[in-house]
């Protein structure tokens, strides 16, 4: 196989390092693999002084020193990457959960750069369900579990909250059960501790819509992962769905994991599998 | 200039994702670059679990579950992965501070798979001064303030302990003071939050020395950091100095960067520069 180039994405609340044992795969087998720390997050983070402070009552109400990022901000760090790295080949565009956004707006700027898109459980925003508010609240969204670890008040936090240093065990167990149900304890809180407590309100509000002429001509592949408690697989299918008919010339390849929210904790091997497949439309695969 | 395969090892309480910075410049140059979170470290970390109670007070006197560490156990994993890029060429083998060890001990291992071994203001030890307890109690050691984080008794922990969750002002100075001096508080917390707690206490007293017909005919760089307050100019000079004794056949190529401890968070660009700067004896490059 013809090395690829793959840019990782994360997805709310997450970072880079939580890429890192898929990333690690991709460079044994002589790809070049990076994964971005988005504005906001991983070593970009800005963290509430009462979160540093554990004071986990004002937590609650502090203002979010990341309030102010839009998804455009997080686009703009994507093209930047992609520019660069597209200088030794097109890249294949991996985005998880709420990274679908942000790799769909990136896409849509710089379609000529990509070789495939990749949606990991993502959001895939179409002009009808254009950002992450209109997609969760969809129906088929309604069995997600993930809210159950919000903290205080967005209008009043301008972000949602999490608090990735609460170890009490049974707000613990309900980060596990929404995010990584199918890893231990143990293994989630390895996760866990790489976590950023804030995703900016506003990047769950901007519209991130593909366009039919630029994002919906790039070769796209939706992963499925059927245990997922956050972004349903009710969820993922309805949004193959309404890709799909956005870009009737123009759908989904699939692949299917049996897993939690989070595959690249729990199944690295069978993830890299599915990511270094060649699909119809590969020029530069097989 | 021809693609070079990398492989970053992070020093103490550190991780694969410090490095990330670095490793982005290289993948947007062409070069394959991966960091590795070595055993208890990052991913890998195990946590006390008055550390993810925030109890600090216990913090200094609870067992490390990572006690039982050694640096074969380092070692071993470092030369996993060499193997595995190995497979597409050569690898230059990047250690920072106590990583430094760890990266001689798989270099010792499998000398035929590295193009170049470089030492990040790193520890090089060598029959006489064989680890890193050696190391940093000779003289020109003396005048680290590293020992300022410390926490708790080793003997007890099983560690050398520090707190990166501790967020008491006059702490988390020592701590920038000590490790990145050279950048402002507020991206030293950005650092220092992903930051493990304990160094297993073993790996100092591990015997790490490369020998003469293995380690020896190894080309090799030591990156010295004029501004470093953890492992100070004068014992980095000292290091550099009982190598080229041992191997004076193989010298150090040397460079230097104004840079605090932590080159990769202060000067990612110069320290990049630095790492793929054609030196006498490789090969690959030109």
């Amino acid at each position: 196989m013809k090395p690829k180039n793959f840019l990782f994405v994360h997805g709310a609340w997450h970072a880079a390092a939580h890429w890192n044992d898929v990333v690690e795969r991709l460079v044994r087998m002589g790809h070049r693999a990076f994964a971005i720390d988005l504005p906001g997050s991983g070593l970009n983070a800005h963290y509430p002084q009462s979160y540093l402070r554990n004071d986990f009552t004002a937590l609650a109400s502090e203002p979010s020193p990341v309030a102010g990022i839009h998804l455009a901000d997080y686009a703009d760090a994507i093209t930047t990457q992609l520019i660069s790295m597209a200088r030794n080949g097109k890249v294949t565009l991996v985005g998880h959960s709420f990274g679908g956004l942000a790799i769909t707006l990136a896409a849509e700027a710089q379609p000529e750069l990509i070789e495939r898109v990749v949606y990991l459980t993502a959001y895939v925003p179409v002009p009808d369900l254009p950002n992450a508010v209109a997609l969760a609240s969809l129906p088929e969204g309604q069995s997600s579990i993930s809210g159950a670890i919000l903290i205080g008040d967005p209008r009043v936090t301008g972000a949602q909250r999490i608090n990735p240093r609460n170890a009490d065990p049974g707000y613990v167990e309900k980060g596990r059960q929404a995010l990584y149900n199918d890893v231990s304890t143990e293994k989630y809180l390895q996760f866990a501790a790489y976590c950023n407590p804030d995703l900016p309100l506003a990047v769950a509000f901007d519209n991130a819509a593909g366009t039919a002429d630029r994002w919906g001509w790039i070769p796209r592949t939706f992963i499925r992962c059927t245990e997922d408690h956050t972004v349903p697989l009710m969820l993922q299918d309805r949004m193959i769905s309404e890709a799909d008919a956005a870009t009737p010339n123009n759908k989904f390849e699939i692949s299917t994991l049996p897993s939690s929210h989070s595959a690249f904790a729990s199944m690295p091997d069978r993830l890299v599998a599915a990511l270094v497949s060649s699909f119809p439309g590969d020029a530069a695969t097989g």
